[in-house]
């Protein structure tokens, strides 16, 4: 069974909105197990619409639309579907009941009552977050044209309770998808690794670049889910094999998530001591929900007069070698794990840029250490090709600590060198 | 003019991304003054952008994809187009020396090299942020097909630097436009106080909320730039003074950009001591370049140890008001800043959630203060209606902070409630 979204409103064709209903549709269609092979947007306008309905037809089963369906002159969906589907509007019961219990004692306008009027033979899905109800209109062999309202607040409590219950009637077919996330590997090299298994049809398999990090998205449909996950999880495993250890991990939220996760488990704890990334990394950390657990202390020593005050970073030391050195990222990292009486500490300093560059140490440079007790371990960021900006190295240098810690707490090796 | 969006990728059809993409490329349309009535999307597949392209080419002057440029097998779109248009592909030497320079010593793949490659007599748009050029491929009488990168962060500086100048040269209009940036007022009130103004043709005027933030945009077109900015001025001219203080600037990055140039200007510092906001608001100090000059230390005192170790917060203040009080917030603000010998202090300490709230400190609950010589301000950000995440929360107090410390600098009041 295929699928086409249409929506529907001029404030999408002015950028004035993201299409975030369109993302929340196809997603529940893929659940589903429907196939979405097209999406479209048109205006506010009935000829463009019925023109949009007519492309679709030829092409799917199943038309789903948003929008257009309040109380406004403006919300002409139902209307033009009606035409479509060479059906009348006639008042629902259900949903002029519904309509008379939000109102309440209020007088309901022309506009307001005509939101109880459907194309007669529809299915209606009530709509407990506002007045607009959707609904199923049948039209030639078997098809439907489906209206969901715009207001995300009201469209997606109503994929569950209208639209799934309706297509699982439907269709029994389930998409079962996983995503292997990687950090220190470009989109070019994994895809150079995962070789044939691009080409596969079921499972699908689709790299792509996300800030820095590369995600790989496998996919397959079946029947039922136990047969769908017998198609994903074999392509999964080799994938995380071929990939090796710069996969963090699978339908994770993201690498600061793992590591927090991994400390949890291990009730250990980390502390911060960042100069170039300017709190970045404390932040990422702190994202997490539940992270003061493991997290009590960072420190931001972006000048050196902070390195030197708070953690006693030798002034002989900045003299010989400099702010921007491995010696000064190991004499953070092992000062503000000490004086947080963390587990771990972290240090951090490099040269963001734009500004502060030398031929020694050019913008894009990030000495990083990793302290405990066992002593401390050291990372390299070098300036790659062109400079990418002061955000992309702060990230990568961020990125680049949590991995390195992650490597530490799975006791994996350290990755040579970025 | 008329233009058409086909967005190419499997993972828009899948859910897994929301097309913010389209929304850019809509709103830089509507800013140059070009129709789009049609958007749709397609995924990673020749045959169906062949047929879509076919389609829109029969309605559009200009059509405009986003995605499907990258160095992976799954990215088509070059390829379709070139034989959409009936051109070979040939090496654009500018986007080659980009791409040496980009991978520096490092070894490009075959994959790699392929983003060298244009459709013959194709316009190239440098990409800064990535390997993948945008081209504008001259098909018909007079139109075009424009290849955009779909990651936006590459995609949004190539509107304004490849995008804009082209559709300008094809409508011999300018196009300026501006952007009034506020903290403080919600999108209702702001439209209410812009009022008759909205339905203004040239310039047109248009609000959005972007994160916490709520931003007016003025664009005018004329024959040139002269003629746009005496139709543009008066009007930017007349908002902000329906606006009032809530204005931080105009065409200014953002806020933490305003109050950074404003120290920089007095020659003054500021040091942080965040407990909820977890170094989000140091980081956004620091990611201003130069912000070495007016920032030397931050603090991330999450735990109540780290509160009294690092900045001498009384056990008793704790036990009597909770770590979440205006009392600590005041001691942080304060202490840090006398730590630093930084003119400015700032504290802030709350509950960012999910969990953690109490019915007499709920969810959402910020406290915050603004410390100097002179004595301290203080600020709260209540919770007000749904809770929308620890993001959010986070992001607000961190505005809300810098927004206090604009104020201050600026010798504005302070912004009653929040």
């Amino acid at each position: 069974m295929k699928a086409e979204i249409i929506s529907v409103g001029t404030e999408l064709l002015l950028g004035h909105v993201i299409n975030s209903d369109a993302a929340l549709v196809a997603r529940e269609l893929a659940a589903c197990g429907i196939d979405l092979a097209h999406a479209q947007v048109v205006g506010d306008n009935s000829q463009r619409l019925a023109q949009a309905l007519a492309e679709s037809a030829t092409r799917c089963d199943i038309i789903i639309t948003t929008g257009g369906l309040g109380p406004t002159k403006d919300d002409l969906t139902k209307e033009t579907v009606a035409t479509f589907t060479n059906r009348r509007l006639v008042r629902d019961e259900s949903a002029f009941a519904a309509l008379q219990e939000y109102f309440g004692e209020r007088e309901m306008t022309e506009n307001q009552l005509k939101q109880a009027l459907v194309p007669c033979g529809a299915t209606v899905f009530a709509n407990p977050h506002g007045t607009a109800p959707g609904m199923a209109v049948p039209f030639g062999e078997g098809k439907f044209v489906i209206l969901l309202p715009g207001p995300p607040r009201e469209l997606e409590p109503m994929l569950a309770t209208g639209l799934r219950p309706f297509l699982q009637k439907l269709e029994h077919k389930i998409i079962v998808s996983t995503m292997v996330k990687t950090f220190g590997i470009g989109e070019g090299a994994a895809a150079e690794k995962l070789g044939e298994l691009l080409m596969g049809a079921n499972p699908t398999v689709a790299p792509y670049a996300s800030g820095g990090e590369m995600f790989v998205k496998i996919t397959a449909k079946a029947d039922d889910e136990a047969e769908a996950r017998a198609l994903l999880e074999p392509v999964a495993g080799i994938i995380r094999n071929r990939l090796g250890d710069v996969v963090y991990g699978c339908d994770v939220p993201s690498l600061e998530h793992v590591v927090v996760k991994l400390l949890l488990e291990k009730k250990q704890s980390v502390a911060t001591a960042e100069s170039c990334t300017g709190g970045l990394l404390a932040k990422r950390i702190t994202d997490q929900p539940g992270a003061s657990e493991i997290f009590g202390l960072g420190l931001v020593v972006y000048s050196n007069e902070a390195k030197k005050k708070l953690l006693n970073v030798p002034e002989g030391v900045l003299r010989q070698y400099g702010a921007v050195s491995p010696q000064v990222a190991k004499i953070l990292a092992e000062n503000v794990c000490a004086l947080a009486g963390a587990t771990w500490g972290i240090g951090i300093t490099g040269i963001a840029g734009p500004g502060g560059g030398t031929p020694e140490k050019p913008v894009g440079l990030v000495y990083l250490a990793v302290a405990s007790e066992e002593g401390s371990l050291s990372g390299i960021l070098r300036p790659q090709g062109r400079y990418l900006g002061r955000e992309w190295v702060r990230s990568r240098a961020a990125s680049l600590a949590l991995d390195m810690l992650r490597r530490q707490l799975l006791g994996l090796p350290q990755a040579a060198v970025f």
